[in-house]
């Protein structure tokens, strides 16, 4: 949300435009319409908490994207959005809002209509958080002369390789989580309520670093302890840190909705010798992953050397270790393209920014030491410089 | 997330599936689908950051319900569900997650098929974030034989009449949501980074009240100022807080994702007779409103009063004026079912809460005075004390 001061220049916008319009014509559309808030703000800057309610951005071939969405929200896509024109933004009646008897893909099929697009090929994206079976079936439905097909994932690839500015607003991220894990290690210690110290975590995230502002993570921080820490997405409750458990942290630092996330484990009290080993076993599996961060590689070669030496001191994961990055909304801060795993045989290019997670559960508890990278001319760059270890207190 | 203690008792859980079946056996159904995260936590008290992958809860008219995710988050599953049996948690490979190549979906049809259920009528919310189109399409196309209905809504509307320990946790979130309004009127002042008011807000919703301790809302706060405040649903930057612009905050306390959402509005500096004008409209429309917040009466009783009286002081609302509130996670607040505007005939009865959200927005700005309410067996009861009127500072 910036009046004064859009995220980015017109120019880049158009240069998004392109990239996309490119990968729609080697498809033979006439048009997309993006659901993914994600998406919609890389296309368009739209940003806002409407997500909830259906919504897109209708872009053809030629001209300005058209952002639709419900009336009152209408106003907030004025405020952010990069286009002027009076027809770019479309507002639909407030009473098809959550309200069975009517839907909101009806409004959007005479709006598509009304742009020429009734009998066109238009891309939607099928396997989305906010494009249901329901929103899918009207569409058809109603654009009966239409071809639907599934561009899933269309515009998230073109998202990959980062421009300048969207590196800067990562590492601007980057300093956040940084600050937000130095003043876990500065407050965390025995008996502290885990509410307590998520407060801390939060107000740290959004009151920012080095003057640039926190904006929310599309994931909440997540900080099980002991054995809670052996499921991976448990959030919070008031329970206390205690002597003898681990608690990791998988959090973020976001900055205009670019999200930098990283992970570390606190131990209380004496480290038992599993937990040494664990550590020493994932910093060796890191290591030999970040070789293979360099353009050129696959996504895959990072995967299999992680694997391998991890496997070699007899521990394992069977889970992929990591994933791109780049802006985001709720629920998910990853960009849903490329994974760190095996088959996975994504080219890395210059620009890319990724997070490299190599979470490991143990039968007690679990282990997170993570690292967001991006690729490099010659090879990668950790975003965060905080320090890679098991942390120890009390 | 609490190991040692459950949300609800088994009793209270075999009460909801009671329900639940009783609507699934009205329509005929064998069976449901359930991948809302807010009715998967209802219905087995599963909680967990983990709906941005597929998964669900499987209900049959007897047995136990069957928990169905990610393989890592069956633990986290394990940890949460009042189920004990073994095969009452079912995980997919990591594989699935994310990989264009195979869909989630292909395991549940297989699950469904053991639970012999391939040639049966079982429901699916098909209006729902978190079941898209494509996983509509290859469920359909893997269970030839069984007949998929809609059931959008239905696990939310058993939801509606809250028990005993429900609105316990909605009081205590209201208690929550009652001190983030003491602190920001607090600490708020000309000049303060707006990033670093949410800072304060989402601390002290974090701690709690009253020992009582907050989890994340489903929402993000919002805080817009100025002509920002006349769209919805805009986040926050680090324009400071300045003297003559009004900011309203729409937040929400929760504990143990129970929701209670409440807004006010702020004015710095000497205010303008029209928002003191729209302030005792709305004011007076609010006591219109919640005279006719009574069992017996309509959803839509409510709004009508509240329009009524709010054009007879020259002012209009278009859009819905209230929702029905409870347990949730992102990207909505609300249960998705009632709303208090004109044609909802919904009939109001004990034990039902609600959030009477009659917004404001004018030309250079927005107010917001909201009231969560429990409807009681002669009437209703507001859940917050917070001073109803537009606060002003500085």
């Amino acid at each position: 949300m910036t009046t004064f001061e859009k995220n980015f220049t017109t120019e880049e916008y158009e240069r998004r435009l392109a990239k996309t319009r490119a990968a729609m014509s080697k498809k033979g559309l006439d048009a997309i319409f993006v659901s993914d808030p994600s998406n919609m703000s890389w296309l368009t800057g739209y940003d806002g908490w409407s997500f909830y309610v259906f919504q897109g951005v209708i872009l053809t071939l030629e001209g300005e994207p058209v952002w639709w969405g419900r009336a009152m929200d209408a106003l907030g896509a004025r405020r952010t959005v990069f286009m002027d024109g009076e027809d770019a933004i479309r507002g639909y009646d407030d009473t098809y809002v959550q309200n069975p008897d009517k839907h909101p893909m009806e409004d959007l099929a005479g709006l598509l209509g009304e742009l020429g697009l009734e009998d066109k090929r238009i891309g939607v994206e099928m396997d989305n958080y906010y494009y249901s079976a329901t929103a899918h079936e009207c569409l058809k439905k109603k654009l009966s002369k239409a071809t639907l097909k599934d561009v899933t994932g269309l515009v998230n690839w073109q998202r990959a390789v980062k421009s300048e500015r969207e590196i800067e607003y990562m590492q601007r991220a980057a300093r956040i989580v940084e600050a937000m894990h130095e003043q876990i290690l500065e407050v965390a210690e025995p008996g502290m309520r885990k509410n307590d110290l998520i407060a801390e975590i939060y107000a740290t995230g959004i009151r920012g670093a080095y003057g640039y502002w926190g904006d929310y993570p599309a994931i909440v921080p997540m900080a099980p302890s002991g054995l809670d820490a052996t499921a991976p997405h448990l959030t919070w409750d008031d329970r206390p840190l205690e002597i003898g458990e681990a608690t990791f942290f998988e959090i973020a630092g976001a900055h205009r909705r670019y999200q930098c996330p990283q992970s570390r484990t606190l131990f209380l009290g004496e480290v038992p010798q599993k937990y040494r080993d664990a550590e020493a076993a994932v910093l060796d599996a890191i290591e030999a992953g970040l070789e293979k961060a360099k353009p050129g590689n696959q996504a895959q070669d990072i995967a299999n050397a992680f694997n391998a030496t991890l496997n070699k001191a007899g521990f394992e994961k069977d889970s992929r270790c990591g994933y791109a990055i780049g802006i985001s909304y709720p629920p998910d801060w990853g960009e849903r393209t490329i994974s760190f795993r095996r088959g996975d045989t994504s080219v890395l290019e210059p620009g890319m920014t990724f997070h490299f997670m190599p979470a490991l559960w143990l039968d007690d508890g679990g282990l997170e030491i993570t690292e967001p990278i991006l690729i490099t001319d010659d090879g990668h760059e950790c975003l965060c410089s905080t320090p890679r270890e098991l942390w120890v207190k009390g």
